[in-house]
């Protein structure tokens, strides 16, 4: 950092995201990327919408939303779009945590929840997951400060039932709580109908994975009215017209567009039974996946062992260094054709290292 | 605001930007777009990557770094993408600005810096304009703060030289001063080359005015590697993926294609004298503009009556309902029949307030 970096930022370290080489192609199970191309309807309207782009989009994306609410069964006052669910999140730590409010976190979740306390400088708690990877309801009642739980969580893929999240808001009465449904479209239960019950839930999900749209940047968050206001409030100081045009039609392609999308997380979910299933046959531990990815562990060699060997042979997954994940790779579901492969891979470098 | 958000944002209230009324089809002249459709290569590049959009975008966006490397004359390490050019802004106030080191800017300039200063929670401090609505270069020598200077400014319209922009980074050497050249391609000179020979200087840009990209969202921050350094460290904890992948791509073709770019500036820049002689042909008070605005002033009609008389007849400019500001209406240059339109209307609406 440059000698005027503000000294304000304790610690801070960005969020590393998964590598996106260029020396070669891989087999990339490695960023949680949906393997099927957008919707053809998605694609179809974010061209068309091209010609457009000497325009400032509609701030309050008014059509993309009035889809999403008929789609989606909520008001149109109950849903903001955000460049990502990551903008949604940061968001939600600029207008709900402080000096007394801090963020409250599972210690093994997405890795950028503490980004975001660092950058927006606000204390946060980190809760350990139990000992089979699963997280205590128990552990977030009452919990003193803005709640964020993924779930599924990453990036162990495990999803709490919506009974249980319930719970926890139910608990949290003079608290926010987050529930970030990134990967809920695979097998998942959604909170975002509980929006109409409680006054303090944010749901958000993303168009990255199951909507195949990672490289267009759209996310939503859910909740009420005032919630929603809140977090307008925020997007209105930091950047009004956070969606592109071409983004905000792909967005209405997806929605529209509901067949493609539920094809392709009923195939996935498929492919990776199929997948951890086989895994299993060659020793793995899996945990149970509810994600498109599944968090696995190899009987004899170290997650980092795994994850190069894999490399080598031009299949890219993720590895986390650190303790209790070391053991573990995360493998993004793919084709079926791109995992057949990866099985392939997996069996000659156990057979090698035996 | 819902009873949940934080308590410590000091008298935040949100960016206003131009409206974007749906109710009929007005001559839109309030928000600094451009007339002309985007670059045609633009255009194709974009609507040939929506197919790649289940993927996402290199986050270092290499391609586009390079291109404008080669295209600007600066180095890859001395460039950074933005999610329009207020990313770029909002990272330099998270980044440069804390208790110690407030946000230093006219009175009169982009409505969103006193934003971004409240939003990230930062002091600043407001330096009035002289009476003809110029900065005086000297009040901002040795200014104890980061320095936001927008060239031209808004919504002045009036430009300092290189050389007193200069002045400014010389006299600051312990301060980080960013200018900000949203305006800067319609006949304003540009800090950037500036960067090679100051270690504290920040240049924004954006493709949204000069580029006709202001609905795909991109802007452009130059700077010594140490500080893009910098901000890369913000982007990396704010949001990775910033820049969808169509925007990416549509950034491409517009640099690539200059003449386009160089030819739609110089006809905005000649229309602007054009309607600026007319206008004060007509009695108006028009300050100097280098950029694709004109700040006037009717010898007879306050700002509001102009605006909403305009508005009345099919033309929108924009009002700023403000002390020094509130007798004058920004309208921005379109093509050349969109300003005789206007010219037109004033004159009628002229006659009949007689």
């Amino acid at each position: 950092m440059s000698g005027f970096f503000s000294k304000k930022y304790d610690g801070l370290a960005p969020y590393s995201a998964g590598e996106q080489p260029q020396d070669k192609k891989y087999i990339k199970l490695n960023t949680n990327e949906s393997p099927f191309p957008p919707s053809p309807f998605a694609t179809r309207l974010a061209r068309e919408s091209a010609g457009d782009m000497f325009l400032y989009p509609d701030p309050e994306y008014a059509t993309l939303v009035k889809i999403a609410s008929q789609k989606l069964g909520v008001n149109s006052s109950e849903i903001l779009f955000t460049n990502g669910s990551d903008e949604a999140l940061d968001f939600a730590f600029i207008a709900y945590c402080d000096e007394r409010t801090p963020a409250v976190f599972p210690d093994i979740t997405y890795g950028f929840y503490p980004v975001f306390a660092k950058i927006n400088r606000v204390p946060f708690r980190e809760i350990p997951l139990k000992d089979d990877y699963t997280i205590d309801v128990k552990d977030y009642f009452n919990a003193g400060g803005t709640v964020f739980i993924a779930n599924p969580n990453a990036p162990t893929g495990i999803a709490l039932k919506r009974s249980e999240i319930e719970e926890i808001i139910a608990k949290n009465p003079k608290n926010i709580v987050v529930i970030d449904e990134a990967y809920v479209d695979f097998g998942g239960e959604s909170a975002v109908g509980l929006i109409k019950k409680y006054k303090n839930l944010i749901v958000t999900q993303t168009f990255s994975k199951s909507r195949s749209l990672a490289g267009a940047r759209l996310g939503m968050a859910f909740a009420c009215k005032e919630i929603i206001n809140d977090l307008k409030t925020v997007k209105f100081s930091k950047n009004p017209y956070n969606v592109s045009r071409m983004t905000a039609a792909a967005g209405i392609g997806a929605l529209l567009d509901e067949e493609y999308f539920k094809d392709n997380c009923k195939k996935i979910a498929q492919t990776r039974e199929n997948f951890t299933a086989e895994l299993v046959e060659l020793g793995f531990s899996v945990l149970p996946s509810k994600a498109n990815f599944v968090f696995a562990k190899c009987p004899k060699l170290s997650g980092e062992t795994v994850y190069s060997e894999l490399k080598n042979r031009g299949v890219l997954v993720r590895y986390f260094d650190k303790p209790r994940l070391k053991e573990f790779v995360r493998i993004t579901i793919g084709s079926d054709e791109q995992m057949e492969k990866t099985l392939e891979v997996i069996s000659e470098i156990l057979k090698e290292k035996k």
